[in-house]
């Protein structure tokens, strides 16, 4: 009989996404892949990169933008945020500069507003932005 | 002639930590395992985790102690923070309820205050409690 012994640890995985703004308007880029729809710039963390230089390697990957005023809002971990497995997300906002454009990752990019967001948000990237926008009221 | 590739995607291991706060005082437990020294409660959040459960979790693991008014701080990702692999930390403060007992990984828990931290601090502990203190003194 053949016994088989589970010894690798399964872990959640690190992401980043980032809330880029540009003049009172955020940045959402449209996914090129599963799971579809408009979503904030992000994606892994490589091992041994800071969350801070994934942020801004992913936005300049996803958008052609530098970011300044790189800062923390907060990080999401719910199981189901996305469908294909367990990431735990640091979420950054920060401000955005150069000409924007959608390319790696995401087939277009384009600016929102808060009145203005698109209807297909992927993970759970409506939360986030809610979470972001009455953080902002309460400045 | 064999062509090694490399397919599996290594990712920084997501962790929590928790400073929990006790009539101004914070607890700190001595290590059971390499790194030695003193550490604010934590661990590895498991798959399917949220990092909120992950550190209630450890906290009554480690200290004995039930957590109320959780909230997140920071997440910190330096890849040198753990001396061991690169791990991510998401930070909480909370309020611990219930009588203090190092277990598990902990040989022993303590409370401290900002002026009586030990000398030998494990991780980025000391820096995050720096922070911490520094947050405080802003509020």
């Amino acid at each position: 009989m053949l016994i088989m012994k589970k010894t690798a640890y399964k872990n959640p995985i690190p992401t980043v996404d980032i809330i880029i703004e540009i003049d009172g308007n955020i940045v959402m880029i449209q996914r090129k892949n599963h799971p579809y729809g408009w979503a904030l710039p992000g994606g892994f963390v490589d091992y041994g990169e800071t969350l801070e230089d994934a942020a801004v390697r992913e936005a300049k990957e996803e958008t052609g933008l530098d970011i300044i005023e790189l800062q923390q809002f907060q990080t999401y971990s719910s199981p189901d945020r996305d469908p294909r497995h367990h990431t735990i997300s640091t979420v950054f906002t920060g401000k955005g500069r150069g000409i924007l454009k959608g390319s790696d990752d995401a087939a277009d990019a384009k600016l929102f507003t808060k009145n203005t967001l698109p209807k297909d948000i992927a993970f759970d990237h409506r939360k986030i932005l809610n979470d972001y926008f009455n953080h902002k009221n309460k400045l």
